[in-house]
């Protein structure tokens, strides 16, 4: 199984960045770890970070035919991107949108979802979890389970 | 590790109640696959169910002290229980929201949660797989993952 | 020709409750008349009050298989009970939402119904008779009329 | 007694506008129900159709002092017309506004009845039956049961 | 192919009225313009203006069967009347709403059109043109282009 | 100096309408009063009522060159016609709107006029004095006072 | 009988202010105006200015059982002050709104009216003329006319 | 004079819940001061607790003939409970709605009180003061102070 | 204890100003009934009202230092002041909010307090006794009850 | 003359994204149609691509003194981009925007148009004519047609 | 150069009023600092200070013909004082909007400014130093820089 | 000191763009005019344009531990982008968000800055003279002014 991590505007920051809120590891370990995950699920990964919307969009349209799953975190595009939530419905991939923080409980402008209804579920709130579990979710589809 | 399951209003209708929404298996099988489930991460799981705001506050309020950790499915009240909402604060037990559905994609009154805030995450989307999700993220969590 | 009339919070105050609005006839005297109205059409009627959100739930979810047709007053609840809403559409049931007051003429809190999206149809401002209307709708439809 | 039927835009389209929704029956055949089912009950009945608001309006007047009641379906004007509104509150007969579709559970714009605060009462969702259901309506209102 | 040009409220003081958004030629100069095009095509064309919400309505009622396509400036009525979306939803001929200026760019409550959903595309902006570019819109449609 | 009284829906009505609102005098009696109140001044009346939207537009239109001032009470239509707003822009006739009730002290729903933009001024509350007092203000404008 | 005119915050910069708008004649000029009208209708005019809301309460409230009437031009304080409002309300003198120029074509936020339902009537539009149209009221329902 | 003391969801909790926001003393605290308070007062008390909309509906029902005044901190059904609105308004009893912390300073979603308007008063902020406030103030109204 | 009661604009007008819902007694003897309450509880109390918001302002602003406690009815400046909001924030003195009338029962736009975020609590509907408890409430604060 | 044709984010998916909306063609295809028309019109022709919002505005700032028209689809940025609005503006071609689909019949996200304002005109809901139509109309205008 | 600098309500509380967001220095600082800075720039500076809408508006008035620019933090009236604005705008004299603190980064409330359409730039979130900016952008003004 | 200026979408217009609005010099008087100012002051100035949101993301991540300040213009991106207020917020840099013109006086969609909550302060509608006084308030704040 091939899955496409996609990370959007600041999340490169990891570490310096609000640390209370998105922890103290950086962008680097993040990568690391879903590299080490995604071994022990003999899960194929490909990992892409970019603050650019257009960039996001030309990597979610390239998966189509070249991945099984993709695991989005939009970044402050989550709550404007219509561009974005276009482009993953018109890419046949399923994908799961992912937040290192528990946006529901964060500023009032954060609650809301753009891109979520292209995806095909949300995970928010665990950290670095958010993006292992979303793996699992894709797995565990792409098996049946 | 103890983690207390509540599912409210109409989630016992599962697998009669819109099965191209929430699937065909019925409220007994999300049960007997939960015990599975946590059986093999050794986890000791208590499952509740009610259609009464009032009731699912009680079993909340109750889980103080007892359990280290809460899965809970508002279903409706997920849109409009403060009171829930409260309940979950109150108590010292984290919580993880699931959804059987995406509800982000779904009816606009069903975007917004009010119960979400008092949780620490959220996972919607994968069927009976996010109350498994949700086990792993409270299981990671109390390890330190 | 089996029928249940399902009463929601405050409706058992009949007669004394805001008269003017309400009428002055109580809630026996309700029940009195629907039961000899039924008597003339032949159909079998149960009746069911209560103020307990959840208590209202699982009457509707327990109608399934059991009853032909649902008449449901669903007094306050009305206006905000998602969760009344999802029983309504998960039980098979055919239901007509009724209201002794004509809702739409009065404060506009009262204007919107939450639940009548779950029903087939909606009869208000008729007093008692809003009720026997549903019946006989009820009644016609089963009938082919 | 002596009863209006006032239909509005577009009624007069019935069996082939949107049959999925308003039926197969033509407007014709909704006239000859009516004054089938109001011969047997000894009620004189007239009916009248327009697309024009104005017209509407001219006849909800003309109806003073010449009609014991008024059964109306305000068609798309019941959303917008505070001139009808106007008219049915100038009038001084009883009124019930009529809709064949449940429009509580359709297009959220089609939710809210402006019309309705002149009605005694509003009966909607069961096609032709919702004006018999009215005219009964009206019939025991004036026998004062 | 025969197509039906109906031209709701003011439309006719085309000229006189504000100019500088209208422009300077007259009603009757649309419509030989718009007789001068529709010859080139080889389309048989019938023209209607009224002010008169009903009267239009009952136009477009009548077209069903009779045209192949209608070209609509519903004037003022775009931006409130549901009636005569209704009309056209229930009309079988496929419609194009055109204005002479530019809505998008003027008072905000102009920039919402109620009655678009009932056409099957909108041209806006290009004064007399607008109508010549739909009749060609029609036309290629109709010849499968 | 001529002017052009309009009068929209239902104040034809003017005497049995809402007495409480809108005074016991019916709509002859302010035809009569306002004849007097005209010969005093040596202005020439014309009046005119319709509940038809595009009657009333039509005869907006036709005042223009034949009109010195209109004085108008759109009734119910001041709350949503954008069509008699543009009519009352495209005649280049001053225009005063007038109401029988303070309708800012009523309904909300009557408290913003979408068709004052296109008069040059309003006058409400003062009953039949309303008309009289608009056209004192159009002689006064007309003799540059 | 005896009448209070009261200009609220700015209306002293007549002929300075956006003459445009407002007019070149000053404040002085308007109140020289007005009290020459008075003087031809015998009635006693005391005018007051200023541009501290507490101050034209204050004045309002010492109207109670001195005046006859009150035209006031509340300026901007309008469209907020809830506080004259009460004021109005709470004195027993019939009060009319006057603006000089026609506040509903103006910017949005000229609107509404907060004020107005504390008076009988209101004026917009009509230069110094409406400070006179509304003596002319007042008189009119002084004398019963 | 006999007065009953309801509270709704989560009071139950008070002590352990939010301390900086509700205070250290727990529920047993509040009903022992209160009982010592209306001991002074001669006043005959009764409380009760429940996290349940609906059992708060019944108390309260309850309460009609056999209390001289209620106290009711409805906890977060403040927010939303039309039922309990109604409840209030149908039994006959003098009710003062309490709250502990000053919910005008807290979130916006704590602002409004739907339950307020059923009640003769508000009395939020003083902690278990509140409590003991509310009840003078209905001795007071029982006294004729 | 120092404490100053500071009334808004209109409190003055109490006993003439809508009776029904302020009460027949008027605004000294509102004076003398807190005179006599703070006598019997040892409370020096200061009184102080006007209609102007600077001047409340400038009176808040001197509370800081010399009294211990305040009791402040805004009258209509409660629901837009926020500048009285600030300077009850900026002054150190524990202020309470209090009204006549039950606010939260009145027109909706009565039902929001802005200035209530500066104070510690607030009470509402007893008429004369809301400002005797408010002075209670200070000084059991004050004794640490 | 010279016409630039810009399509924003997803148009590049045309034929594979949602066909039911878009239609099977591919984006290739689109271009070799736009080419033919153009060549059949003697109109210069230069299309372009991008999902990047920059690229868009970089493209129509370079338009500037090089094109006499430009035919643009801003995709799903059409309803957010308001730095595309300002080029459009800034840009001194006068510019038409197309839609493949009718957006005025869809989701109400993609009903408002913020890029509309600074374009000449707006073309929806044709399919590849669309576009087609979009130069006819930039060639009649540029001829004064 | 002359330079009025006005100061709204609760400024003349600088150094006692929330010190973490206004500092800890006073107005007297503030004063002072201003006139060695203006002193500097041989600018003539006079400083007033209100907590009176209406003072404020006077003050403003009477500056025409008397300074060359305003320097004006309105305090709390910025977000609601369309007096002020009016004031501003009828005022011939060139204002700037000081804020001490960057209200767009505090309470939602403070986000709009009313009163800076009547000014030609706002200078916030700097201090003391935000009104010595706003000086040296006037005198550079003044001097064509 | 060390100052990074960034200017957003359509800066690099300046002189061709709206000229009436944004004046007439272009971008490159801009920087020469900064760069001489930056130089009488002794600070080190970097200049940036883009109108790529995400090549503005970059800039200022990268300005993190390089610059002791940062001058943001992000034009158009000002209103919606949340990606770049994450950015400022993530990268320690103090940073002043400018506009050349005053943005609270032009259309409504401009009145709102989602980036400004990223900076410390604003200044906006001195054109060219909006920088000088972003880097002096910089320097003054470098400096402990």
């Amino acid at each position: 199984m091939k899955i496409l991590v996609i990370n959007g505007p600041n999340i490169n920051l990891l570490g310096s960045r609000e640390p209370e809120i998105y922890g103290k590891r950086d962008y680097a370990a993040l990568i690391d770890e879903l590299a080490d995950f995604a071994k022990k699920l003999s899960v194929t990964l490909e990992t892409f970070q970019s603050n650019s919307e257009g960039a996001l969009i030309d990597k979610i349209q390239a998966a189509r035919g070249c991945f099984d799953g993709i695991v989005i975190n939009p970044g402050a595009y989550t709550h404007y991107s219509i561009a974005i939530l276009d482009a993953l419905k018109a890419c046949d991939v399923p994908a799961v949108e992912v937040h290192l923080s528990h946006i529901a409980a964060r500023e009032s402008y954060r609650h809301q979802s753009v891109t979520a209804a292209g995806c095909i579920g949300q995970i928010c709130g665990f950290g670095f979890d958010s993006y292992a579990l979303a793996i699992t979710a894709l797995l565990n589809r792409h098996n049946g389970i």
